[in-house]
C-alpha cells in the first residue's frame, strides 16, 4: 500500500540514433528455454516491445488507437526473420527498430536484436492497423506524419 | 490426490494425411492478448508443437537428441511467417507441417495453422541442429530418413 | 494447403475420474528455461487449460459469459502453490482439478500438475467471476450447479 | 552490424529505497489476454524479473552460480498469490521486493506489483537453490549476507 519512494524508476524508454529506435532488452529466466538460450518465438516479443515503444516515442499509444469512436489495434501481416546467433541468460540486448516503407494500409520496419555490435536477429516487418473485428483501415495521418521523420 | 485412474489421457500425437503431419492445438486464455485474438508471436509456439510432434511422430525425440555423446538440439534459422486471420479463445486449430527440403544442415518446413477450410497463417521454416555452444551439424541419418517420407 | 482430411484430430478435452478432472499436457520447449526444466509460472498455464476444459466440460464457454448482455470474464483472485518437483521437455503430465467450494462468489479448486502416479505442483486456487470493467458478479446460477456435481 | 551510438540505452537495473528494491515493468502486448487486462501467471514474471534484478544488485548472477564447480540454479519452492486489482496495456508499473526470512536452505520474500500507490498483485515467495538435477542445497554465505542487508 505504501509508495511514497519520490523518484520512482521508469521502465525505459528508448532512443533514437540517426533514423533508428534502440530499446534495451534484458534478458531472463523466462526468455530461455532448456537448450539454454533464447526461446526463437521470444525475439518477437522483444521486437513487438521495441515497436511498441516506438510508437510511444512517436506519441501513438495503444490504448488511445483503441479508445478512438472506431477502436483500431495494430496487428502485424508478415515477418521476416533471421535467427543468426543466440542469446544467453543475463544478457543486455537492443531492439533497433527503423521504418522501410509508409504505405497508407502498410507500414515495414526493419528490426534487429542486438548484443553489443552483433546482430543476433534480424526482420522485415509488416503492420497494419485494423479494427477489433479485424477490417483493415488507413493508417491514422498523425501516425504517418510522426514515422516519416524516421524514413 | 494420486493416479490411480486405469486409462490416463494422453496429450494429442497428430495425425498423418497425405503428405502433411496435423495436430490439433486448443486456443486459451494465455495465447490472447488484450485485442481479442491471438497474440502473433503465439502462432510461432504452435508451429514449434506440431514440429516437435512431426519429429516424435517420425522417432526423434528432443531428449535423445541431447542426451547423445555431442548433445544436439534444434533451431530456427529463418521463417517467413504471413497472418492472414485472426483465431479467438476457445477455437480448434490444425497445425499442419510438411517437408518442403531435406538439405545435409538445414531443414525446410512448410506450415500452417489453419481453422477448419481456412488457412490462419502460413509459413517457410529452416530449421538446423546445433551443438549446445550452437556449432552447425549435420542433420543426423536417421532423422533424414525418417522425414524423406514426409517429402 | 486447404483442409479435406475428414476425421480432423481434434485438441484434447479431457476425461471425468472420481470427483476430479483430468486433463493431459505435453512439455514443449516454449515451457521449459534455460535450467533446463520448466519454468515456474508455466504450470499455472497448464492449470488454466486445465479450469478452461472442466469448465468446457461442464458446458460453460468464455466466449458465450463473455458474449452476454453483460460480458463477464473469470479472474483468478488467489494461489497458494506448491512446487515439488521438476518437469522435464517432451513428458506427458496430467493437470487435475477438483471443486473445493462454490460460494455465490468465488469458487475453490484444487488443482495438480502430475506425472504417473508423482504430483509435481499442487495448488489451491480461488477463481471469481467479473465484469469487463472488473466488478465482482455472483456466479451464474448454471455454472454452479454444473460444477456442484464434482464437490 | 553497426551500433556505434555512443551511449547505448541500457534495461532498467532497479532501486532501492528503504529495505525493498523496486524495479519498474511496462506492461506490452504480450503480457495481456483477451478479457483485456494482464494475464494472472505474467505477474509471475513480472516478479522474477524484480527477483533476479534484485539478486543482480546484490552481486548474485545467474550464470555465476551456474558456472560453478556444482552448478546451481534458483527455484521457487512456494508461492502465496493475491490478485487484487487488474493492470492493463501501456501502463508503468514497479515490482517491490523485500527479504521476509533467510534460512540456510530457503529465503522467504515479500513481493507487489504496484501502479503509483495501489497495490494489484502480493506474494510472499520461497526460493531455494538446487543442483541441476534438483538437489537442494545451501544458499551460498555470499548471498544470504548480500541480500541480510535488506533484512
Amino acid at each position: 500500500m505504501r509508495n511514497p519512494d519520490p523518484p520512482a524508476p521508469q521502465p525505459p524508454g528508448g532512443f533514437v540514433a540517426e533514423r533508428s529506435f534502440l530499446f534495451p532488452v534484458r534478458i531472463y529466466y523466462e526468455d530461455t528455454d532448456f537448450s539454454g538460450v533464447v526461446y526463437h518465438a521470444n525475439y518477437l516479443k522483444f521486437m513487438e516491445r521495441g515497436r511498441s515503444e516506438f510508437l510511444r516515442a512517436a506519441g501513438v499509444r495503444q490504448r488511445a488507437l483503441r479508445a478512438g469512436e472506431e477502436p483500431l489495434v495494430w496487428v502485424v501481416r508478415r515477418m521476416e526473420i533471421d535467427f543468426l546467433r543466440p542469446a544467453r541468460v543475463d544478457e543486455a540486448l537492443l531492439v533497433r527498430t527503423r521504418v522501410l516503407g509508409l504505405g497508407g494500409a502498410r507500414i515495414t520496419l526493419g528490426q534487429a536484436v542486438e548484443r553489443a555490435a552483433e546482430v543476433l536477429v534480424k526482420a522485415r516487418v509488416e503492420v497494419c492497423v485494423v479494427t477489433l473485428p479485424g477490417r483493415p483501415r488507413r493508417v491514422p495521418d498523425a501516425v504517418r506524419e510522426s514515422l516519416g521523420a524516421y524514413l
